[in-house]
C-alpha cells in the first residue's frame, strides 16, 4: 500500500487531520488500535461522555429552581443505568458515524498498532500491512496515570478509563485531584446524590497557571455551596479496603469512608511502542515529542499532534495541530501553532473558560496589563435564565490595549470564550471589542462591557 | 439647568447612551415619562420579561426528555402567578438597579415629557423644567399598533403592552402575526399548556427579508411538532366576542374559539409630541426620523437612535446608535452605524439568529455568493445536551470569501452569532473563520465547519 499520509491514531487529532487531508486531496490512511477505540479518549472515555453526564447534573440543578418559572415538580426518581445508556448511545452514534463517513469518502482505517519502521514506512501490527508513505502524523494520545499506592483497579481505585463502567451512584465518593476532571465529576456525582469529597494538593481548585486563581476559587465556593466537601492543600495519606469500599486517611488528619476513590491526577503521553525512539524522534525531559510551530518533529516528514506534544491535553489542540501539520506537508507556511489562542474549558457547576494570559503570567513576563471585569449577576439575559453567577475577565496590554487573555466563569462560558479567541487570533484590542455589536439581552454583552471597563476606564456598575 | 446633552427617553438606547456620555465626560440629563417606564419597552414590556417566560418554556420542554439523563420526574403543577412574580421581580430589579446606578454616578433622570423647544432647549412637561443643552438625543421608542378591527382592549384583543397583565394560562390562544413576538409567545404558551393557533399573512413564519426562508420553515416545523397550529398565508377575517372569549373566522374558511387574541403585528415609532415636527426634523415616508451614519438628524446638534430611526426595532440597535451619536458629538468620525452587523435574534422553540445578508438579498444586489451549511444534528456538544437540531449557515462572497451573512437556528444561536458579528465588523473571510480555533466539543465548531465548507469546498458530512 502506498499513500501520501499515514496517521497513527484516530482520536480527535488524527481523525480531524484525516478529514482535512482528504479535503486537501492527500491519499491518507488512518491506523487505530481497534474499531472500538476510533474517536480516541475524548470520544470514548473523556469529554463527550462526561459532558453528557454533566448536562444531567445541570438539569438536576435546574430542578431546584423551577418554581421561579411557575413549574412545581413533584419530585423525581433517578435511574443511573438510563443515564449510562443515553451517554453510551451518544458515544456509539458518533463513533459509528465517524467510521461510516470515513468509508463514504474512502478514507481507510486500518485496525492494529501502527509502528514506524523508517521515515517512509509504517507497519500495522494486527492488520499485518506495510504502508509506504510520504508523510507520517503521530497522534497516539495519552493514558491516565496512577500516583503512589493509588493503582487503579476499577473497583476501589477507579481512573478516568474505568469510571464509565461504574453502574451505580456511589453513596460516598472520594475524588483525588481538583483539576478539570475532578471538578467535573464532583459536580456530576454531587447532583446525582453522592456525598462527594474532593481532595486537591494545591491551595485551590483548577491549579493551572493558565487559569486565574479567581476562577478556581469562584468554582470552589459554588461546589461547597452545593454540598461538595472541598479540601485543598490536602493529600490522601493512606487508604485501605473495607467491606463496602475504602477507608481513607487525609493529610489534615481526617478520615472518611467512600464507595471508591476516583483518581483524577493526570495523564501520560503514549510515546512507546510506535517506533518513535527507534527512529530517533526527539522528546523533551517530560517525555513529550518535540515539535516546531508546524507540528513537525526533528524527522522532517514525521509530524505529531495532540496529547503527545505537550501537557495541554485538549482535543481541540490536537485537532488544530493536526490540521496545521497537514497544511505544512502541502507547503503551507503561514498557519502556525499558537498555544496562546487555545481555550481551556471546564464543565463543572459552572463553565470555566480561559484563553491566553492570566494577570500573573503577564506579570511574570514583565508586561504591564490592565484588567476589566464584568459580573454576570446583573446581566439581564443571565437573570432571565436564573444563571446570573460568574464573570468575564479580560486581560489587556496597558500600552496597546491588545487583548492578551480572557477568563470567563458562568453560563455558556465555553461558547462565549470563542469571541475572544477569534479576536486574539487577529491581535485585536479592547477598543475593537468595546465598539463591536452585542445583542440585548445577551450574555455576550458582558464581553463588551469588560472591554469597555479597560478602554474607557472602570465604571462602578452595580456591585453585589 | 444647563448641560451638554439631553436624552429624551431612558429606554435601552437612551440609558446606554447616557452611561456612555457619562463615561466620556459629558454633563447629561435623561428625561423619561415616569419612574415606572425607565428601561423602556425592552425592559418593561418586551425582551426581558419575554425571555424570562421563554426560559420557563425551555425548562418545560426539557422535562419531556429528562429520562435520557436518568432523571424520571413524577410530573409537575403549573402556577402562572409564580411565573409572573419571578418575571416581574427580574424586571423591577433591573429597573431599580438602573435608577440607583444613575443616582450613584450623578446622572439625573427627570420625569415627564421632554419637548424640544429649539435646538438648544428642552422643556420637561411634568417636571416643569427648562434645560439648555449643547446636544439632544431623541430615543423615544415605539408602541404596538392595531390592525383593521383588531383594536387592543386588554381582554379580547391583547397587544404586547397588555400581555403582561394576563394572569392566567389561556386554554386556547389565537396569535395574529408570525414574526418575532408571535413565535416567541406561541412557544411560551404552548409549553405552558395552551392550545395555540398562530396565524401569519405571509407564506412562512418570520417573514423578514433579513431572515432566510429556511430559518422560518425550520422553526415552523418544530412549533407544529410541539402542537402549535401554524397557519401561514392566512388572515383573520372577522371575530366576535363570546361568553368565554372570542370566536374567530380565518381566511382559510376555518373557525376557532380562543380565550383571547394576541396581536403581534408590529410597532409604530413614537415621533409625535416631542417637538420634532415643530423643529423641522426630517422624517421618511414611513414616519421614521432620518439620520445619517452618525445617528445625526438634519438639525446638526439633534441626534436620534433606536426604534424611531428605522423598522429594525431592536434594543441593541438603539444602544449602538446611541453610543455612536455620543461619540460623534465629541468629535469621533470613525465609528459609524452599520446595519449589516446588527444581529436579529428570536427566542422561540429554537433560537433563531441572523446577521448580514441572506442569499436572496445578496442575489438582489447581484453579488455572487457561496453558502456553507453545517447541521447541529451530529454536533457532539449538541448531542450531549440533547439539543442537536438546527444549523449554521454562512453566506460569503464567491470571489473574496468575505463573510456577508450568517444564519443560525438552534442551541444558543443568540450567543454564537456574535462570533460572526465580530468577524463581519472587521470584514473577515471564510479562511479566517475556518482556520480559527474552536474548542471540542462545542457548538461553536459548527461555525468553523460552515466556513470550511465554503473555503475548502463542501464535504459530504453525515447527512440526516
Amino acid at each position: 500500500m502506498e499513500v501520501d499520509l499515514v496517521i497513527i491514531g484516530a482520536g480527535s487529532g488524527g481523525y480531524e487531520a484525516g478529514i482535512y487531508a482528504y479535503r486537501r486531496g492527500m491519499r491518507t490512511v488512518l491506523v487505530e488500535l481497534s474499531p472500538d477505540s476510533v474517536g480516541g479518549n475524548c470520544l470514548n472515555r473523556g469529554c463527550i461522555p462526561s459532558k453528557y453526564m454533566r448536562h444531567g447534573a445541570y438539569l438536576l440543578e435546574k430542578f431546584e429552581k423551577m418554581d421561579r418559572w411557575g413549574i412545581l415538580p413533584k419530585g423525581y426518581d433517578l435511574d443511573y443505568r438510563k443515564l449510562m445508556e443515553g451517554r453510551d448511545d451518544v458515544v456509539v452514534t458518533i463513533r459509528e458515524s465517524f467510521k461510516k463517513f470515513a468509508a463514504q469518502i474512502n478514507l481507510p482505517i486500518l485496525y492494529g498498532r501502527g509502528v514506524i519502521k523508517d521515515p517512509n514506512t509504517v507497519f500495522v501490527e494486527g492488520a499485518e500491512e506495510t504502508i509506504k508513505t510520504k508523510f507520517i502524523l503521530v497522534a497516539t494520545g495519552s493514558r491516565p496515570v496512577g500516583v503512589g499506592n493509588l493503582i487503579p483497579d476499577g473497583r476501589y481505585v477507579v481512573d478516568t478509563d474505568q469510571i464509565w463502567d461504574i453502574d451505580f451512584i456511589p453513596k460516598r465518593l472520594l475524588i483525588v485531584g481538583g483539576g478539570a476532571v475532578g471538578v467535573e465529576f464532583a459536580f456530576i456525582f454531587n447532583r446525582y446524590g453522592s456525598k462527594v469529597t474532593l481532595v486537591e494538593l494545591q491551595r485551590r481548585l483548577l491549579p493551572s497557571d493558565d487559569i486565574p486563581e479567581d476562577s478556581g476559587r469562584y468554582l470552589g465556593r459554588k461546589l461547597k455551596q452545593l454540598g461538595v466537601e472541598v479540601k485543598t492543600k490536602t493529600t490522601l495519606e493512606s487508604w485501605e479496603k473495607t467491606n463496602s469500599g475504602v477507608r481513607a486517611k487525609l493529610s489534615d488528619g481526617s478520615e472518611l469512608e467512600a464507595d471508591f476513590i476516583l483518581l483524577a491526577v493526570g495523564r501520560s503521553p503514549n510515546t512507546s511502542g510506535f517506533g518513535l525512539e527507534e527512529l530517533g524522534i526527539e522528546m523533551d525531559s517530560k517525555g513529550f515529542v518535540r515539535v516546531n510551530e508546524f507540528s513537525q518533529t526533528n524527522v522532517p516528514n514525521v509530524y505529531a499532534c495532540g496529547d503527545i506534544t505537550s501537557p495541554l491535553m485538549l482535543a481541540h489542540k490536537a485537532m488544530y495541530e493536526g490540521k496545521i501539520a497537514v497544511n505544512h506537508m502541502l507547503g503551507g507556511r503561514d498557519w502556525k501553532r499558537e498555544d496562546r489562542i487555545i481555550p481551556k474549558i471546564i464543565y463543572s457547576a459552572f463553565e470555566v473558560a480561559s484563553v491566553g494570559l492570566t494577570e500573573e503570567q503577564a506579570e511574570d513576563e514583565d508586561r504591564e496589563v490592565v484588567v476589566g471585569v464584568t459580573s454576570f449577576v446583573p446581566n439581564p439575559k443571565a437573570m432571565d435564565d436564573g444563571e446570573n453567577e460568574g464573570f468575564v475577565r479580560i486581560v489587556a496590554d496597558e500600552d496597546t490595549g491588545e487583548i492578551l487573555g480572557c477568563h470567563i466563569v458562568g453560563p455558556h462560558a465555553g461558547e462565549l470564550i470563542h469571541q475572544i479567541v477569534h479576536m486574539m487570533r487577529d491581535h485585536k484590542d479592547v477598543e475593537f471589542a468595546s465598539k463591536s455589536m452585542y445583542s440585548h439581552p445577551s450574555l455576550s454583552e458582558a464581553i463588551g462591557q469588560s472591554a469597555s471597563e479597560i478602554h474607557y476606564g472602570p465604571i462602578t456598575w452595580v456591585k453585589r
